[in-house]
This record gives C-alpha cells, structure tokens and sequence, in this order.
C-alpha cells in the first residue's frame, strides 16, 4: 500500500502509471471506509491493474449546518481495513492544498443538483462535481467506481463525465446493506442504539414502494409516494425530508408509472438524515 | 495534417499518442487564422512531438447581442494557412456535439471572470473555461498555448488549470502585431479602411501609457489612466469601453504603480470591439 499526499505526487504517479499502459481503477471517498467502499474497491480490482482510494473529507460539499466538524474520522482504521485487500494506491490531500485562499473556481451541472438532496442541501452537488472534477483531474483514472447509494450522486458525475469530456468510464455498483437492509453509509455510525433500530424504515419503505409498484394494481406515482410515505411515518423516530419516484436518467418526478423509475427517500432519524433508493422495472 | 471532427475520435488518439509516450502540445482556436495563431503552433511544434490546433467557434462565450453570426469562418483558407506548417491534427468538431441539447455544466472561474472584458462581456468567460475545460479533457495535452492578447483569458485559464488540477502546462505567448501596432486579431476583418487606420491608436495608447509609467514621473494609476484615456478620445472613431492597470496575477486594479503591472483596454472603434495589453514594469 502506497500513501500519497502531494497532488503533485499523485499526479507524477499517475503520469508514470499511463507511460506504462496501467489501466487506473479510482474509488474517491470520504474515508470511515465500510464494507460498501471496499465493494467499490474490489470491484476495481477485478478489471483494473491499479486501483487508487482517495479519502478526502470534501468541505465544499456541506453547508453551514451540516456535519462537516462531527464527519467519522478514522484514517488508521481506513488504512487497517485498506490492507486486508490486494495492494492500493491511497490518496490523502489536506483541505490547504485541495483548496488554497486563492480558490475560486467552481463546477455546476445546472438543475440536476438542485433537486431531490439537492433542495435540502444547497450547493452540495456543486461541491460534489468540482472535487470530483478535481479528483479525476489529479488522478487520471480509466475507471471510476461510485456507490449506487448516492443515486442522484451518480447521475450527477455521469452528467459531469459526459458534459466535460472527461475519457472515463464510470462505474456504478449496487448498495451493500445490513441484514435488515439499512444501506451502508459512514454517517450511520451517528445513530445511537433504538436510532439504529428504527433506521430499518428505509429500506422497508422501499421495498413496500416496489411491492406496490409491481403488483401492478398502482401506476400513479403520487399515490405510491403517498403509501410509502405512510409507512415511514409510522416510525416515531423518522421524519420524511423527501420520497421521490423520478426517471433514474433524468431524474425527473415520474408521473405515471410506466417505466423504469427511481424510488428515491431522504429520512432524518433523530438528527442523522440517511438516503436511500431502489431502481423498479414497473411491469 | 490529419483532420478529426468526431470527439471520441480525437480521444482515442490522444490515447494512442499517450501510449507511445507522445507529448501533446495544443493551441485552441476559433479560426479565422492569422499570424498570431500560426506563431502558437510554432511555438508548439519546437517543443511537443504532436500539435493539435483545435478550429471551433465557441458559442457559450458570446452574449446574446454579440457577434456569435458573423464572427469570420473559413475553414477552407485555415486548412490552407496550416499547410504550410509542419503537419499538425486538425480538431473541428460541430457544435451540436460540443453542446447537445441535454448540455447543462457551467465551469466558473469566480469573480476573475466579472471584470475587464467580463463586465461588459457577461457569462464570456464562464464560456470560456467551460469549453477550455472540455477541449483539454478532449485533447490532454501535456502543453497548451495561449495569445498574450487575450490577458484576462490568459489568467483565467492559469487560474482554471490551478484550481481544477489539470495536468497541463500552460505557456503564452507574446503578442503578434501588425506593422502599425494592431494586435492580430481574426475580428480585424470587421474593419473598414478608416476604421483599421484608427485602430492604431489601441498600440499608441498602450505605449504611452508605458512610456509615463518607465518615465518615473506618474506613479498615481489613475492619472495614467485619464491620460491614456485622453489619448483615445482624441481619436474620433474610437470609444473607450475600458481602460485599466492591474496586477497581472490577480488582475486587481493598481492603484500607486510600485510594481509590474497590466495595462489592458478595450475599444470600440465604429461598431467593432478591440482589446489589447501590455505588460510594464515599473521602475
């Protein structure tokens, strides 16, 4: 494992990795790595002869009341559980040198990134696609690997891939999940115990959105939002910040349900707001 | 000379360059060739093993008032100028995939791109870095050149390379003029005889201002201001859209003239806008 924390470096790195026809895997994260970045992490092992983590807390994708300072920190355990698997490359720019006094340049993708998590949180997905244009930039990658579970998230990067030009293929790999279904996420380690247990709402409530949309008895989206809606309230602990069923290209609302369509839920369980989405074929 | 149109085409050869560890020298252009382009091509070809001159009119960069119809096309005649060179490739691809409908990523450059030009160009410049953004994920050169003449573009597309991390060098190159001083510029065409006459007084004003400044005696930016303003005005066809002195890094107006500067100014002579620049530095 080769740790690396100039850009400088990486780019050089890089360069000299293309100079030797490498093929470059890249799982960008946030760190507090689980089981679903090293699923990303393998999946770039498999088809890739070098694959580079970068783990870089983003700070220009919160805003100014969100979890920035509490974000789960744990660059040694992220390391420990890194060496478990086949050598990587691990990138770890500091804040200063990603973004210096002097910077000022930003990258938007228009209204993508003002709806759905985008409406609660304003100026995220600005954050997202200029670090990520950033990252890609520093490390040059052929494949870049991101987690369904941030599913307006991966839109938003094919949309930024596509736009720019940038020659990568982008890779989207399925969600990992507890046994009860929570999707993985670092921010999941805010819950506390009876939080824990009721976060299990999500992906019941998906499933329930699925069921309803398969069985083929309910086509008109906003009733089916409304049902699974139902179910989440149910939970005390949960409050709905959106449910959404949305064109998984465009993410546009769908209207009827007629083809395939994103399920898309944003729910606050206690204080820690957790997301989560099922891709549905309708019959 | 090898023509491509097609971006995945001009990709898989820069791929291929890369692969034989080809540099990759790159001078975008709007066409419209004259010498100062062919003098960025030269400069180019004594260093890079490949030069790609990019012929693309870019229409995100003009307002909605501006010249986007009737800026010079000829395509024909270019091909013919870039005979003459040693052999380059030749990027022309069609708007309609530079930019098709679906299009909505915007690189901005932060408040560099309000002033100067930008204050009466607006959106010019986020224009610009977004189609320097695209053609240089196109291209990935390893070197890039720009004109001198275009000094705000110049420092936007230093600042555009260093906030986003493109691994590219960046290099200018000087201003090539004409023999009464007149920048080259493809927008001289829109001259008439009188006009190009008048439009000495761009160089004349510039100079001037030089010569006040190397003179010791005028240290009070503002007052070198009125006096090269006086200069213009003095000229019947010519209206002042700008002058200005700034720091040539940040581009911040001067204000007591204590180190090198930028003496940058925009006229409008009969309905044609010209821009030009010096840099000078103070005694």
């Amino acid at each position: 494992m080769q740790i690396i924390k100039n850009i400088k470096d990486m780019q050089a790195l890089s360069r000299r990795l293309r100079a030797e026809n490498k093929t470059i895997g890249f799982v960008p994260t946030m760190g507090a790595l689980h089981e679903g970045h090293l699923s990303l992490i393998r999946h770039s092992q498999n088809i890739n002869s070098i694959t580079v983590v970068s783990i870089f807390i983003n700070p220009i994708q919160f805003g100014p009341n969100e979890d920035l300072k509490q974000y789960p920190q744990d660059l040694e355990g992220d390391l420990n559980r890194l060496s478990s698997l086949n050598p990587v490359i691990v990138f770890t720019p500091v804040a200063s040198e990603m973004y210096p006094e002097s910077f000022s340049t930003s990258v938007t993708v228009g209204s993508l990134g003002g709806i759905l998590c985008g409406a609660s949180r304003p100026g995220h997905f600005n954050g997202v696609a200029t670090v990520v244009a950033k990252l890609f930039n520093i490390v040059r990658p052929d494949n870049a690997y991101f987690g369904q579970k941030d599913f307006q998230q991966t839109v938003i990067i094919k949309k930024l891939i596509k736009d720019l030009n940038f020659d990568i293929n982008v890779i989207i790999c399925p969600t990992v999940r507890e046994l009860d279904g929570l999707a993985m996420s670092s921010r999941n380690t805010y819950l506390n115990n009876e939080e824990r247990r009721a976060s299990a709402v999500l992906y019941r409530a998906l499933k329930f959105g699925e069921e309803l949309i398969l069985s083929g008895g309910m086509v008109e989206a906003p009733s089916v939002k409304g049902q699974i809606g139902k179910l989440i309230t149910a939970e005390p602990l949960a409050k709905i910040d959106y449910v959404e069923i949305v064109d998984p290209h465009s993410l546009a609302k769908a209207d009827k349900i007629a083809s395939p369509v994103a399920i898309c839920i944003a729910v606050i369980i206690g204080k820690t707001r957790l997301i989560d989405n099922l891709l549905v074929e309708s019959k």
